[in-house]
């Protein structure tokens, strides 16, 4: 085997020239990476670079995914432990490669033990400026968001990391398209008032502040998970909130149950089939407060609730919560937007939209971004 | 992290229910990979997947693709050493998955060093019986069968097995919808008479009878890569011939002078650009000797001379030569296809056809065998 | 020439097997075609057929297609005058031909000469029953309905009849997807409040009842174009609404004054560019007016406002005008449904949608539509 | 109706702005259109025109489309007799519109009586010159370059006008990709050295001199069918022969026997299915002469023989022609080119290329003659 005794270590806090991409602490020693999309990305001047990455987990493992010049090159699961990937090798060490690692699962909630952290790379090369991009573009979402099922094969119905894809996704393909700089919120499951099973607490609003709220536990807590999200560092153009499905799904699903307090909750159906009016406006309630919170946040982002990859059903409360926030607020940089349905041709994995459904978001999304822009 | 106590270690030699695609030695303990596109095969019943898989190599390094259900999910560079992939872990343990690791890069003549054998699997689970495809296909081609430049920006030109793909590959794409198993003998820049640059020895035919007879070294001999390969043991309904390309290419370069012999070899053009007809005389006859000795393996196939992705100025010479080995074996079961052009468009990674242009080629090639079958 | 002599006349009111598509008055001697996608169709099994049609027109000339077996076949202008137009010769007599003579041209409300009739058909052949489609759509709309710019090229700027389609259309091809039969209501220009230009007379609502009433004249009242439609003998399964996006437009365009009267209407800017809140609520009243009046006559239709393919600046007061309609009526069965945007890619002619953005729509809506059948 | 008084009226030959397009006597008192595709093309700068067609037949009727700017906007049947046909109305008076009304059916060699004129056109405009195209192309073939099945149902089996296409076929879209003026000589069932069905007289060599030799009787000898055709005032830079596939269908039809004569022309099967040698080499021969004869009459065109919309059976046989027009003429500017083959998708009426085949053949035929140009 080849030597690669020339290959000089690089922590990345000692890396002046790289670009990180996602909400994060700020900290580099080591990079916590803790939502998907998130990722680290260099311009390497050099034949071989090596990524030194530790994961750890109790249920869901992290994946990431390597691009380089842009092009998706490689895909994989990242096991317990410390370690280093290689990421090229033989290659001209006179041209410049652009080199992006990505987390290519989503912060995972129901796991506290579950991490994915960059310490350091090493290559026998020069790290080079990492452009910036014309505009900035924030995602907030849910699994539709998480781009899961945007792999593998129909039939599968197992919940697992690995049908989940940054990839084959309509934010980063809605980004790419839009030559803007991207970051992801996402969670399966969660809502803006509650999630598809009524819990009441599995809403992204109320995590928005922090750096990835949604997380639990000691070791993210250590990680910096819970601090309070630097906005001033990241003001995006356009803010894009997919959020509704699993809040529509709620009306359908059994009640909600706090085993410890008791506490339930339940969006409820009327006899007709109809949401019940008091449940609906209190979603709706939630997602006026939302805008709020993202305006708050986000003075001059154009801020865009896109909906629709999995029907409908949801839309006439939402386009009532924009109006009344507007009427509130006086606001009118805040628009709905259709996103097209999954067909039978586009499904992916687990019944949700595969790479084609996101490909076709992409392709309206980011012509009705434009004009925004 | 979360125990793997349960996992039972099952060397691939102490397993019924695999199967292996690809020449190999027949040995199990461990399985070589040689050429690109070969793979080992499982159905297994269980929650969680790992694989021992052993690489080494001087220059270039191999890599696999982990197909789940027909569907890849994962794709990564193997470095030096021996170690266990995980396949996928947390899966309902009562369903059966279809798994393939495949061989991502091809045989590498140019790297004596260069080898990938698989050692064992760790599972929870059951090994089942992976079903017989009705059809049998063998590919054997140069560069383009090698999806060579099938994944990768357009931009770059490093010769590194990242840029080459077993699965954007129209070999692949095509037994897919014809539901065969298939094979690849491939070898970038190499013939049917001489290489791109002239060199005699690298031409496909003269090595067709041994496993893997394109590699040197007794790192490879040991392997077994030089032994006669068993053809009955996998008698193919078709076999496709992506050759030409190369012999073509020839005319346009300089001469190639063995350097301890003094031997030179040159394809020559006429002064008018035309191919010197000796020159194109001796293809031809290289050609019909390779059918014969095609045929003489495989009494039954239909063999299909397929070439066009790189242009077709070496056409006539193959219709020629086909028609000639008609002629002189009366044997009919030999017919030439032309596969469309790559187009702007289509372009791969160093000027090698891309994704797109490898569905268009399997589109076309399909429907022609289907049409013999 | 060939003889004609074995042709047999037949008036239309003496074929009782014969299906008539788009409002009319019922009568037969002759058939006036007043709405574009309005036809007769037939069932002919015979050699050779031809239609008798006669048109008039001061400005805008009446156009059609002719389809044989769904397949469009021939589109031409009809010049004033009556003559037979041959739709078929020469073919097997035993074979029956679904034959369709489609009116390609919107009703012209700005022409009060134009008129297009059928009489009679002279064939060979028997006159077989025509069968019914499971659904039945009504299509309410304007320039986009009226297939304005989805035939021509992208330089065309001239308004005339040629540049208009009933067959590249979204309205036919939803129907197509759908098996359903379905009938047009469209006029280029028009809206719910008032036209483009801020006219008020130029809104689809108040002409409903009629069979045609947004034409004018004692020519169009002679035909029968003022006469109440007879609902009871057509009620739609689905209504679709795609109007708004001229009541859109009217708030950028100058005020219209009535001539004689000197009534001014228009719809106004905020000075920050927003609508002025009044005169939405103009739009939203009368939208609500509307659905109320559709609901009147269509009492099991499930009524969808579907809109987006020229932009959605109205969607919010859509949305608000839905809702203030089911708050009021307690009516659940309407919904809206937004249309895929023209693209640069898909634009016609005139700055309208081209056949592409039809077929887009047509693909998105129709997936719609089948989950409320 | 709106006059037409301030119309004038232009007999084609006082025209000195037009273009005549396909091969034709040179006369325009009137101008006959003998060839599928053939065509007048304008440049007028006017409102309003008409132009006056005559059609006549025993059996087989012309069709015509009119393209406007490019854009194929009417299609209809000619009936006999002479008449005008309006080609467009109401248009801005000072803007240039192109316009080529199209003979949309080949020529009808099985109807003696059958023709197609143009007299004269009526306007109110000017005629400005029209553009010389940078490439020309001559396309001869059978039933697939007569556009046979482009349009209709996949149902159809009657041998019809309606269903030939000189619009949606392979020749005007190669051509129009190319930026090239095209001819078209083309006779359904004809081949190379037979038609389908033996007759030896069928063949597209023997005519090929002529305007359009193909016809018979005495009309079209006083319309001029039979003069020698002017080569020298257009020569191609490609000729695409398209022709072979009736040549191998008349290996599996029953023989030709000349009535009158009692000739009898059989291409036979041997036992084992394999064309019999001694009749391939005829139609190889007949190949040859064809070659030579092209090549007398356009000293400088590239000719392309491509094949392959229907099969490629005849391909072995086409090359070895080829090759064998090379040696013996040293002529190197004659190549093969394999058309994509029909597939089930894209099948269209009477079991032939429908308008999709078509697409693909031309996207291939362009890229390849493009490399040629």
């Amino acid at each position: 085997m080849e030597t690669l005794a020339k290959l000089e270590l690089h922590p990345l806090s000692e890396i002046g020239n790289l670009k990180v991409h996602g909400r994060t602490t700020g900290r580099l020693s080591p990079l916590t990476l803790f939502w998907t999309g998130s990722a680290v990305e260099f311009n390497v001047k050099g034949s071989e670079l090596w990524v030194e990455v530790e994961a750890d987990y109790d249920t869901y493992e992290p994946w990431i995914s390597i691009l380089i010049n842009s092009v998706p090159v490689s895909r994989q699961m990242i096991t317990a432990g410390r370690s280093f990937i290689c990421v090229f090798r033989g290659m001209n060490k006179d041209v410049v490669k652009n080199v992006r690692i990505v987390r290519d699962m989503q912060a995972m909630s129901g796991d506290p033990g579950s991490s994915l952290q960059i310490h350091a790379v090493k290559s026998d090369g020069d790290f080079l400026p990492v452009e910036e991009k014309p505009y900035k573009i924030e995602f907030i979402g849910d699994s539709i968001t998480s781009g899961e099922g945007a792999i593998g094969a129909r039939t599968e119905e197992d919940w697992i990391p690995m049908w989940c894809s940054a990839i084959h996704n309509y934010s980063m393909m809605t980004a790419s398209r839009l030559h803007a700089d991207y970051r992801i919120l996402s969670q399966s499951g969660w809502g803006v008032l509650t999630s598809w099973d009524n819990n009441p607490r599995a809403n992204m609003p109320d995590y928005y502040e922090k750096v990835c709220g949604i997380l639990t536990g000691k070791k993210n807590e250590a990680l910096g998970a819970f601090e309070e999200n630097d906005f001033e560092s990241w003001q995006p153009d356009i803010v894009v909130v997919n959020l509704g499905t699993n809040d529509g799904g709620a009306f359908y699903s059994p009640e909600w149950k706090d085993e410890v307090t008791g506490e339930i909750h339940k969006q409820r159906l009327n006899e007709d089939g109809s949401y019940h009016e008091e449940d609906l406006q209190s979603f709706e309630n939630a997602a006026v407060r939302f805008l709020m919170k993202i305006r708050t946040y986000n003075k001059q982002a154009k801020i865009v609730w896109a909906y629709g990859m999995l029907g409908i059903p949801m839309m006439p409360a939402i386009y009532r919560a924009v109006d009344a926030y507007k009427q509130k607020t006086g606001d009118q940089n805040v628009s709905v937007f259709q996103l097209p349905n999954m067909t039978e041709q586009t499904t992916g994995a687990r019944s949700h939209p595969g790479a084609t459904a996101h490909e076709k978001a992409a392709e309206e999304l980011s012509a009705y971004i434009r004009d925004l822009l």
